[in-house]
C-alpha cells in the first residue's frame, strides 16, 4: 500500500523557524505593498481548505512571522506588523517571532475580527487573498473598520517575496474499496443530491478535503497527519460531479474507479466552471463558514446565480459512520492498543530511572506504533509533556524545549495514529514513582468525569453541549475546571478533529449513532503538572429506553494508570466500570501481546 | 395591609366555561368579520402585558372558545374556527370547547406560526389586535402565509360581541419601602438610564408588569396569583419617567412616594406620548419578544424614531435579587414551611383512610397557608393530582375532574404562596400507605437528580442549559425522562415564573448570585402516577474556588417523604445531603411549630 517511503520518523523535533528571517521578509512584503498601492495585507494561517495541517507552500504565516501554530492571522501594514493568536499560543508566538518587529495580540476565535479592525488605520486599504478567507471572516472585520478603511481582494503578496516557495503537493491517491468505505461513492452522491433537492439547490461546491475524500472514497498524503487529497469538487443535482485535483495524483488503475463517479479536471479550470454556474443562473449551496470568498466571487461574477448558505452538506453524513467504517475504527484501536501497551510497559521500566526526555518518549512511542505495518502516519504530533510541560495544553516538544522527566513527576502523553482502517487519539497521564495525594485527587476527579461520560445514557436529540458538564462536575465540586472542550469529533481514517458534533458548550448538534467523539477531561496546574485522560467513544443505540435512548461504546483500549487513582473517591458503579474496562482490554488486547508486555498488561489491568 | 377583603378561598374549583356559549359567540364574531370586511380574526390568550394570568375582561380566548388554559391562540374565519394549544393542553382544550365548531390543533410554542399560516386561505385578510401581539409573532405568521394572504391590525372584534365585558381592574397600589425592596426606585432608574446610555438609546418603553412593579417598588392586585399593577411606563435617558396607570389605584399617601420618581399619567395618553418619541426622532429600546405591535406602530407613526431591539432591560437586574429581597424570600419560605408542615401532618393522618378528594386536599392546604396573615394570595392554583392525575403535568382540579385519593396511591401537590415578604413554589410527592418498589425506584431517581443540582458547584458564566442534565441523569440511566424544564426563575413577591435565567436547554443566560430558580425534576407514568420534587434554590458565591465559583442555597424547607426513598440507591454524599437538609428543617422550622405537628416534623426529618 505504501507507495511513498515513510520517513525514519513522522514527527520532527527540529526548531522549525528562525526569527532572524522576520526582518528581511517584512521589508520585502512592504515593498510589495508599495507596488500594489496597498496599506496592508492579511496573512492567515489557513489555506483554501481550512485544514489544521497545511502543505509547506501554504505556510505563509510561518514564512513571514516565524509563528508555526495551527491557527492565527497576521496583519502587516506599512508601519507595523501584528500577529493575532488564540490563548493556546500566547507563549509560543512571542518565542517564535521577532517581537521587536511583530506585536503579538491574544484574540479568542470569536473576538479576532474586532481586534484586527482596531489596528487598521482610518482610510487604510488592506489587501487579502480571496482564496484564504471566508465571506464571514471578511464581513466581520469590515463591519468593525474605522471610516474610510476597507478590505480588497488581491493576488497573494507573500508568494511574490517567497522565491523558493514549494509547489502544491502531488501524492498518489488511494482509493477505498467497499471493504473499507462501506458505501459506494455513487450511493453517497445520491444522498447528497437528495439533500440538494431538499434545499432547492442546483449544485454545491465542496472545498473541504475531508468532505471530498469521504464522498469519493479516496485518501492521499498531501499534508502531514491527515490522509487528505487537496482539491475541490462541484456536485450538481443532476449530471456528473467535477473533481478538481492534479491528474498526476491518479494512476491508471485508480482512474477507472474515480472516473466512474466524477469527471476529473485540472484545478486551474475551476474558476471558469464556477463562472459558468453563475452564468446559468443556478442556485448554489455554499458553506459560508468554510468556502473561500474567491468561490463566491467566481460564481457571482458569472451572472445572477443565487447562493444558498448552508453548512457543508457532507459533514453530517460523514460524521455518522457506517458499519464498515465502525469496524475499521474498532480494529485501528486494537492495533493502537498493542502499540500503547508496548510503550507503557517500556515507560514503566525506564521512567523511574529519571533519564528520559520528552523527545525520547515521543520517539519510542512512534517506534512502537510503526511496528504495525498498516500505520500510515501519526494522526498528530505527539504531545509529550513532562512535569510542568504537561500543563501547556497544546505543547509540542522540540529540541529547544525538550525537558528531562524526573522520577516522581507526572508525564502526559497525547498521541494517535492513522491506520489504513481508521484514526486513533488517546491520552494517558503516567506516574513515574512517588505519587502525591494531590496528584491522586486531581487524577481521580478527571477520571470520574471521563467515566461519567462513558457510562451515560441519553435520549435521542441530546447534544454534546448538554452533556459536557458530566465530565466537569467532580472538578467543579472542588472549585477547579479545565479550559478546553471535553471532546471533538474524529473521522474514519481522516481528520482527528471533525465536526459537526463534539462535547462542549459550542456543540449544539445532536449526537447520533455512528458518531465518534473524544472524551478527554483534564486538569492543569501551571508550572507543576498536567493531567488528561482521553478515550474515543462511539455513539450507539441503547438497549434500555424503548429505542429512544443512546449510549457510548468505548473504542480506546489502553490501561489507565491505577497507581494514580484514589480508590476511596470512587463509587461502586465507577469501580465496576473501571474493572470491566480493564478486563475488556485484557481479553481483547492480551492475546495480541507476548512475554513481558503481556505480563505487564495483566498487572496493569488488575481489578481495584 | 390587606385593604381588599380576601375571598373565603383564593382557589376556585368551579367548572369555568360552558361549551354551549361557543356557537352563538362564533356567530356574533362572524357578523363582525362581515362588517369589518375581514376574512378572519386572531384571538390570543395573552393581554398586552404577556402575563400568565389575565384580568377577566382580557379573557377573550375563553370567552369565544371556552378554553381556559394559560396559553393558546384561536383563528376564527368566516368558514372555520381553529384553536392552537401546546402539548400541555391537548386534553383540556377539546374538553372545554365545542369540538363540533372548533378544531383543536396541537402546536408547540416554536411551531405555532406555521400551523396558523397553514389554515389561512390564499388571499385572505386576517385582522388582529395590535395590542395583543408582538412584531415577532406577526412577522413569523406573515412569513408563512399563502400568496395574497395578509394580516392587518384592527380594533378588537371580540370586544364588540361581549356586552358585559368586565372593565380593567382597579386595585390599590402597595408601595414597597426600603425594608422590603432593598433598593430605591431612584437607584434602579439610575441603573436603567446607564443601560440605555450604554446601548445608545434615548428611552425605553416597559410593558411587562413585573418590570414596572419592580422598577417602581410597587405591587397591586390586578390579576390573580401575581401582585401585579397593570400599566405601562416610558423611561427616558434624561428626564422624568412617565407611568401610565389608572390614578384611582393610588391613594394620597402613596402618591407622594410614586410621584417622587415618576409622572403618573392616564393610560389613554400613552399613544400620544409614544407618538411624540417618534416625532422627536428618538432612539427607543423595545423588546421584540414582549412589546406589542401597537407600541412599535405608535412610535413609528410619529416620524423617524429608530428602534433598538433588546430584551426588556429590567429583566436581568430584577432577577439578581438584592440582600433585602433575599432576606424576604428566606422568611417567606419559613412561613410557607410552617403551613406545609401543618398540611403534611394533616395529610399523613387523613390520607390512609382513602376518603380525601383532590379538592379536599387543595382546600386544606390553602387553609393552612391562610393561617399566616402575611399571605396575600396563592402564587398559582394548587396542582393536586391524585394517582393517575399526578401524571398530567399542568393538572388543575375542578368539580368535574375531582378524584378521590385511594390508599396506596401517590399524591402530587405543587403549590405556593404570595407572602408580603416573597413568593414560594414547592412540590412534594406523598405516599398514602403501601408503596411499591417501582414507586421507590422512580421517586429516588427524581430525588437524586434534585439533589445533584442542589449540591452542584459551578464556575461563573455557567448557564442553566449547561446544568440541566444533572437533574435528568439518573432517569436517563434507566431510559426514561421528563418532558418539561428542570427549573424556572422565581420573582421576589412577583411572578412565580420569571426570566431570564432558569434550568433547561432553552436558558442560555448565565446563573448569577441572587437569582432564584426552581429545581423540579419529575417522572410521569401516564394513567398511573406522577412524581415531582421541587425546591426553590438561590444562587450564591461559593467559598470554594477562589471567587470564581457559585453554588446553590436551598430556600424551601419542607420534608421529603422518606417512605418513598430506596436508601440502597443513594451514595453517601446524597445521604449526607438529605440528612443535613432535614436537620436544617428541624432546626429552623421546629421552633415555629407546637404539639402534634412538631412531633410529626421530628419523625419526618429523622436521619436515614
Amino acid at each position: 500500500m505504501n507507495e511513498t517511503t515513510p520517513p525514519p520518523l513522522f514527527q520532527n523535533f527540529d526548531v522549525k523557524t528562525d526569527s532572524r528571517h522576520v526582518a528581511p521578509r517584512l521589508r520585502a512584503l512592504r515593498a510589495q505593498l508599495g507596488e500594489a498601492g496597498l496599506d496592508g495585507f492579511l496573512i492567515p494561517r489557513s489555506d483554501a481548505h481550512r485544514g489544521e495541517s497545511v502543505p509547506p507552500g501554504e505556510a505563509r504565516l510561518a514564512y513571514v512571522t516565524g509563528f508555526t501554530g495551527s491557527a492565527g492571522l497576521a496583519l502587516v501594514t506599512t508601519k507595523q506588523a501584528t500577529l493575532f493568536v488564540d490563548g493556546r499560543y500566547v507563549l509560543q508566538a512571542p518565542a517564535e517571532t521577532d517581537t521587536k518587529l511583530v506585536r503579538v495580540i491574544e484574540a479568542a476565535p470569536g473576538a479576532a475580527a474586532a481586534k484586527v479592525a482596531a489596528v487598521v488605520p482610518k482610510d487604510a486599504v488592506i489587501g487579502y487573498d480571496p482564496w484564504l478567507h471566508t465571506p464571514a471572516e471578511i464581513a466581520e472585520i469590515e463591519a468593525k473598520l474605522k471610516p474610510g478603511a476597507r478590505l480588497v481582494p488581491t493576488h497573494n503578496l507573500v508568494d511574490r517575496i517567497w522565491p523558493d516557495r514549494p509547489g502544491a503537493p502531488v501524492t498518489p491517491i488511494e482509493f477505498l474499496g467497499h471493504n473499507r468505505a462501506g458505501q459506494a461513492a455513487a450511493d453517497k452522491l445520491a444522498d447528497l443530491r437528495a439533500t440538494l433537492a431538499g434545499a432547492g439547490a442546483d449544485a454545491t461546491v465542496l472545498t473541504l478535503p475531508e468532505s471530498i475524500c469521504w464522498l469519493f472514497n479516496m485518501r492521499g498524503r498531501d499534508v502531514p497527519n491527515t490522509p487528505f487529497v487537496l482539491g475541490f469538487a462541484i456536485v450538481p443535482r443532476t449530471g456528473r460531479p467535477r473533481l478538481f485535483v492534479d491528474k498526476a495524483k491518479i494512476n491508471a488503475q485508480l482512474r477507472h474507479g474515480l472516473e466512474a463517479v466524477a469527471a476529473v479536471a485540472d484545478v486551474r479550470t475551476m474558476p471558469a466552471a464556477l463562472h459558468r454556474l453563475g452564468a446559468a443562473g443556478k442556485r448554489v449551496m455554499l458553506d459560508p463558514a468554510t468556502c473561500p470568498v474567491a468561490v463566491y466571487d467566481a460564481i457571482r461574477g458569472g451572472g445572477d446565480a443565487s447562493i444558498v448558505d448552508r453548512p457543508d452538506p457532507v459533514l453530517l453524513p460523514k460524521a455518522r459512520k457506517n458499519a464498515v467504517e465502525i469496524g475499521g475504527m474498532r480494529e485501528a484501536h486494537r492495533l493502537d492498543a498493542v502499540a500503547m501497551a508496548k510503550f507503557l510497559h517500556w515507560f514503566d521500566g525506564e521512567a523511574p530511572n529519571g533519564r528520559l526526555t520528552e523527545i525520547d518518549i515521543a520517539t519510542a512511542l512512534e517506534g512502537f506504533r510503526r511496528e504495525e505495518h498498516s500505520l500510515v502516519d501519526l494522526s498528530f504530533d505527539t504531545i509529550a509533556g513532562a512535569g510542568p510541560n504537561g500543563a501547556i495544553v497544546h505543547y509540542r516538544v522540540n529540541r529547544a524545549t525538550n525537558r528531562g522527566l524526573a522520577a516522581g513527576e507526572l508525564m502526559l502523553v497525547d498521541s494517535g495514529g492513522q491506520y489504513l482502517t481508521g484514526t486513533t487519539d488517546v491520552t494517558r497521564t503516567l506516574s513515574t514513582g512517588k505519587v502525591t495525594a494531590e496528584h491522586k485527587d486531581r487524577f481521580t476527579r478527571v477520571l470520574r468525569g471521563m467515566m461519567a461520560i462513558s457510562m451515560l445514557r441519553f435520549p435521542k436529540g441530546t447534544s454534546g453541549a448538554m452533556i459536557d458538564i458530566m465530565a466537569r462536575q467532580f472538578l467543579w465540586q472542588d472549585g477547579i475546571t479545565y479550559h478546553h472542550g471535553t471532546g471533538h469529533g474524529v473521522g474514519h481514517y481522516l481528520s482527528v478533529h471533525e465536526g459537526p458534533a463534539g462535547i462542549s458548550p459550542r456543540y449544539a448538534t445532536p449526537l447520533e449513532p455512528g458518531m465518534i467523539v473524544s472524551n478527554e477531561p483534564g486538569y492543569y496546574k501551571e508550572g507543576a503538572y498536567g493531567i488528561r485522560t482521553e478515550n474515543l467513544i462511539l455513539v450507539v443505540e441503547s438497549a434500555i429506553g424503548d429505542g429512544g435512548f443512546l449510549e457510548f461504546e468505548t473504542l480506546t483500549l489502553v490501561p489507565i494508570d491505577r497507581r494514580l487513582i484514589d480508590e476511596t473517591m470512587l463509587t461502586q458503579p465507577e469501580r465496576d466500570w473501571l474493572n470491566a474496562y480493564h478486563a475488556r482490554i485484557r481479553a481483547e488486547i492480551g492475546p495480541r501481546l507476548t512475554g513481558a508486555v503481556r505480563d505487564w498488561l495483566e498487572q496493569a489491568t488488575r481489578p481495584i
